[in-house]
């Protein structure tokens, strides 16, 4: 039997792009469960012996504590935990001066569902019955942002200007003659640092960006999955951004707390109350044990050190042993790594590239190496162009033997691929 | 600035009724903070002390395992964390007998959500363009369905039958004669037993409307929030549901978990694969910590018996006391107290009442009472249909005190009303 879907239902129980290869990664992985895989894939981030032992010690207090029943055994705020909601105001008012209140945080059951309620709420068909979309303003970035949408027609996204910075290194920035924000557009959103590229969007871009959609009443929603004051993998130094059209949005999930799902969006009360009252209805609040530990890391202090001082240098060095790597061993071609300026994975451009990603994800695949196609990082763009077919994520989230491993495997690929490609040309020439 | 919001941003930020009395109970409550109310309106259980032992036990064991880490500082398998997935299949198949696989169970974060994916992926507006519906067979039922539905116009409800079973017990029934399930109906949903009436529809029942469903290969959610195994608060002998178009759901809520929003849908995997996508886009996966300490309670076996020992026999209590109070202290009316089979919830039927349940709920709050108006759980019923405007959702969550002091002022109310109604009656007819 094949049960009627909406058309909601059909447009969800689609995985994106990125979940497909997951699957064909695990479905190789049990083929061959005594192959030695390297996987660079995941995104999933390494379990830091400081970062555990932060979350676990937490844990132990909240399990001693004489609020444990008012925290796990009753229903909570939709907004979120209170003590929680305090520690973000305090830390937004005492490390940038913002000067917020309670009504401009909401917490929820991850960032994904909080622009998922987003994507939701101010984009998809209006009462006027006009499609209003959700505008990435510099493709790639991250593939979730196509599942989040549960109108097809959605998502639209600007390819980006590429800045060649020296022989090995290149760096996206928005190509504002191809960006329109007007009536047409419901929400701007992006991620800073990004997923999939370690690109931190310039503060002169953002600020252009926000005052672009400012003109139309349009929300930006800046994820900050990456960013500061934690898990703060942003390597070129910033601030959270605020105004009155922009949502700043935290996740716990790479400062060691994935398994909880907690997201945290600070911004104008009059769209996180939209959000709120959307995510009311679906899921009524966010779960409260992981609320109540990170209140009380937050609040201590130990969160930002434990972000600055171990997560972040640890991320910075993978990133420089995979470069120093990659210098050693890369073919001479023209292979690019974009400049390293957050989050925690390497984008790795093979310009000219003679097969798709695709192809190359599986000829690497045959070296026993996982990484992930880069072409799922562009949706809403046109397939023709080269560069989204030209490109790898490779992820540092694995030990330095397996970083090893893997930047051989794909200097060993690429230097038979293009070795063959200029045969062929010269056969061809000749 | 009232930024445009889409059909589903405006239609989800709308608050269910329910959720308008609670916010006018919060601001009762802040505008006279030292008055004496009285609550009998809240769904959120009592934390009884062995229920609340149980789970601190199993924090303090978890934040001890060697699992921790891979436990809250991992992102999880969306299906669900797999020692929960076990203890469920192992439950079912020792308890039950049913032969069920992991393939068959979906761990969402609360059974709201889990809903909610359901009622947009089966119901709202299909690929050929017909709207499909979300049926409630028997209408009052959880308010809640009707903010889980992205289409505004997605929900019906079927008007009960209702049967007088003595002077102040009446019991609700499926009304067959006006349930049609056909090629319009996208899902069946109704919770057993029922918030609010305390109804459990009877096996035969739901029996019929399964195989009604099935005819039209319509998949049949069965919410059982209140059902076995876990809280089982259940007080006629139930059994959880199975077959090829039915999905049994379950939540932790009120097994003494509501913070921790859990839920546990156990049905065929083509209902479940779809929902689980869904989820996967809008929330990646539930929270791993609740999922770890509900493994750990379910497969222990300590769950169930304490639903068993402790968690049924408390509200039953409360239910026999708000019984014999009403028998004492009623005027000489006809008010009716729904048949209690399960549930945390009293329902009273007022016949004939001369005002508005919401004026009622108006005159008990002068009382210093709050109980919840019947009407919001009667969406998508006729307006002009008398007995949805004569009931009151009054809570057994309460102290014995607070429960006599309640009904102490439901009775001086309603005496007052019904008099006033009778001489102006009299002086009508004089």
């Amino acid at each position: 039997m094949t049960t009627d879907l909406s058309k909601t239902g059909i447009r969800m129980s689609r995985l994106t792009g990125v979940r497909a290869i997951m699957h064909d990664i695990r479905q190789s992985q049990a083929a061959s469960p005594s192959a030695p895989w390297t996987n660079l894939s995941p995104g999933n981030p390494v379990i830091l012996p400081e970062v555990e032992a932060m979350w676990r010690a937490h844990t132990r207090a909240v399990a001693d504590s004489k609020e444990f029943g008012e925290i796990v055994c009753r229903y909570g705020e939709s907004q979120g935990y209170p003590p929680l909601l305090d520690a973000v105001v305090d830390l937004f008012n005492k490390k940038y001066g913002w000067g917020i209140t309670q009504d401009n945080v909401l917490i929820t059951p991850g960032s994904q569902s909080s622009l998922f309620a987003a994507a939701n709420c101010f984009c998809g068909v209006n009462a006027k019955g006009q499609l209003r979309k959700l505008l990435l303003p510099l493709s790639p970035d991250y593939t979730g942002y196509d599942g989040i949408c549960l109108d097809e027609e959605a998502l639209v996204s600007v390819p980006p200007d590429i800045e060649i910075i020296d022989a090995h290194t290149f760096k996206y920035g928005v190509d504002f003659s191809k960006l329109h924000i007007d009536a047409t557009t419901g929400a701007v959103m992006f991620s800073r640092p990004c997923n999939p590229s370690g690109n931190v969007i310039r503060t002169d871009e953002v600020e252009k960006i926000i005052a672009l959609a400012r003109a139309h009443d349009v929300p930006v929603f800046i994820d900050a999955a990456y960013g500061p004051p934690f898990p703060n993998l942003a390597f070129t130094p910033i601030d959270p951004f605020r105004g009155d059209n922009v949502v700043y949005s935290m996740s716990l999930s790479k400062a060691g707390l994935p398994g909880e799902r907690i997201g945290i969006a600070v911004g104008p009360s009059r769209y996180l109350d939209v959000m709120r009252a959307f995510l009311t209805n679906a899921v009524i609040h966010s779960s409260r044990f992981g609320q109540a530990i990170v209140a009380r890391a937050i609040a201590s202090g130990e969160l930002v050190k434990v972000s600055q001082a171990v997560i972040g240098p640890y991320y910075r060095k993978k990133f420089e042993l995979m470069r120093r790597l990659m210098a050693e061993s890369m073919p001479a071609i023209d292979w690019y790594l974009h400049k390293f300026e957050g989050a925690l994975f390497a984008w790795l451009w093979l310009k000219d590239l003679p097969i798709t990603d695709l192809e190359l994800y599986n000829e690497i695949k045959k070296e026993g190496v996982f990484v992930v196609p880069g072409s799922f990082f562009f949706p809403g763009t046109d397939a023709r162009w080269k560069h989204r077919s030209e490109c790898l994520r490779i992820s540092l989230t694995a030990a330095d033997e397996e970083i090893t491993k893997g930047v051989a495997a794909i200097a060993r690929v690429a230097a038979k691929l293009y070795n063959k490609a200029s045969n062929t040309a010269r056969i061809a020439a000749g």
